[in-house]
């Protein structure tokens, strides 16, 4: 086999499987996941002043929850995750020129990090946010979900490129 | 209220609310979604050769099976969507210079499309190919995921600009 | 046999067991159910001015979310319940002289009605205000969630007495 | 702001959000919860002698087992809950001059107590008496869902006042 | 490609995937599986007499409300099966020499079978005997989960061998 | 009482119950169960040659990522299972001469034990091998789903009997 490979941790002998974390202690993890969400003119005249108390209100507390709620589904949705016992979820959402942009920070105290609830979050909070305004934009777009940082656990902190 | 505000159509009265269909006809519909993985160098070397038989294999047939099971999950997800009867689900996944591209292509007959359906596919399949790549690159981002185009229902067909 | 017992319509031989609705038409159904929360001074006091810009905004609107949410996972909570097609769902939450009182409607076209539905719906919201209430505290009381009225289906229309 | 709603644990900066409980202890948690459903005459009667034997068998037992479920979805039905790792569950249900009284304990060693546990299992079964009730009778009305007593946790022990 | 491969009908160019049924009709379906379990002496003494107020009374039940709320999440558990509307189950527990034997019928008007839903609440019947009589005996085995009969569709209807 | 009915944990007072964890130790646990799958000589003549990268391979890749996602439901699959978190998964598929045998061991560091969980999905994943095979044979059969051996807890090391 190409030695290449044995990085691949998800697949072993060609058949993806879950990594064993059996062995791994426990400790603190945080992640951080951002998706920004195009929404082009129409959708953001719309949001264009009373964040909280105007009609971006009920969007973004939608969107709010849908990550928070998505978060603790990471395990059912995605194969081989890891369930967690999920300490805390913070999800930010700020305007930018031409949309949102959503940041989803997780922590745990679990032996595998939190790295996909983050991502999982986001991509959530975005999806609702294109839900909510389809009717007015079907070109909304969904950019650019990554992973911002994470800190713990044993491949260490990790800080995305600027 | 501002009479620009009547087309969003999940927020009455300063609340966020689901959207009633009683009244729609059920037709037949359609909705497809792409999302693009950027991998990095290091994830495409592994990626390079045996889409199905080498190590591409597992990870992209786990994706596939990973959208197709949150395509049934979309209405338990996305806080206002409404369940349907799934039809179909064709999840195809295709490389491109540096990374792959997702298509989620979802069909049903009912009174409400199946736009986020196709969305929220091809966001688990990516999140799914995160989830195996990311001991290789922390880095690979998730970019544009968005509608491709959708067919049927009162809003008519869509077609993405190019 | 008690021939009294003949419309306890869950029970068949001493066994608990689901309702066959095969041979029933389809009919457009609805239902709404009340749930009425005590919420005590010191929440009251909290809950005082803004109802939607305030701190009560995000509450009860985190509240009709998780409605709107457990309204569609009915059939996944109680054991003999059928899955339906959910086609609207409102939730309207007013505020009492000493706490609020919460209104779950529910509609359908099928072949069973969606009484549970609008009870699981406004049971899942007075829960949730419990929950973002209970620090300050916690003898908030869930009272009285029951079907206020339904229509559609064999049985007909329903108006709970006042 | 005011300083009053520095207690209103699940919102900040005027958005619903999770509490952090990262820095909590693990400690041992309980907490009792209770429902009282009227269930009427017409319903009483057939429920009068053979609690286990008889038509009340079922219908009881099916309640037990829905609340015990419920109380393991309580984190994907309440938006800010927490998971928890459940340790135990007792549901019991006794019969009152006019319906049935419902006792839900829940135990858990976990850094957040498991209130909300206890009540959500305690709605569900009232719910499913009603479902397998509500033939019978409509006006079946769900009352005083409220926490008996909780322990464990830095807010220490709590007894309702009776 | 060889042509035998072709009513392998959810791989599709060596990937899994849905079948699709957009086109097909609706019609009434129904579909029995059986459950074979193996109980060994030890719990079958205990089991002997009172099946439905002794021991074997909350067992039996449990395990038919278990198959009942499993068949409704069938879609969410076999990656390729669709959702349909359940009209009916009806799950049967009956003795045998040495154990019990289940039966899981399913009905429903749909464009697919519920072949799958009868099988997965057999199965979860079994787990659920399992479950509950393994303190006893963990040599209990489930044997023979198979499809006894379906009924509708296109491929007819089917009647297992003796 | 009669004393022989003691070791049925599940049942107190003639009701089904959750059995008491809370003052069990952590400990490692594993278990490994298996499933038997007799597939049919036109299925085997589809299966004979490259079990991963011809038909086989999405067919038994669906069934492990089916499998693994179904330990992660077990809890709320069967009634009175405890949730756990899951550390290890891993499921092996080998041909037999007449179809296949699944093997499915999964490990946790928990208070209670992971039988339930392997016995799942070793179910899930014969179910799912059901499912993409009955298009040729409607007379699959699943047979022998039965724990291999466990460790770990206070009943001590299990190996079944040859």
């Amino acid at each position: 086999m190409n030695p290449n490979l044995t990085t691949l941790t998800h697949v072993r002998d060609g058949k993806p499987t879950m990594v064993d974390v059996a062995d791994k202690p426990e400790t603190r993890r945080s992640a951080i996941a951002e998706a920004v969400v195009e929404l082009g003119a129409e959708v953001m005249a719309r949001f264009s002043n009373n964040e909280i108390q105007g009609p971006k209100g009920p969007v973004l507390q939608t969107a709010i929850i849908a990550a928070t709620m998505a978060v603790k589904q990471t395990s059912t949705l995605i194969p081989f995750c890891h369930p967690l016992l999920l300490e805390n979820c913070e999800v930010r959402i700020e305007a930018t020129a031409t949309g949102v942009r959503i940041h989803c920070e997780v922590c745990c105290t679990g032996k595998t990090g939190v790295e996909m609830e983050a991502m999982t979050g986001a991509s959530a909070a975005a999806l609702t946010i294109y839900d909510m305004t389809k009717a007015i934009n079907k070109g909304v777009v969904i950019q650019s979900v990554r992973l911002l940082s994470k800190t713990g656990g044993k491949s260490g902190d990790y800080q995305c490129s600027p």
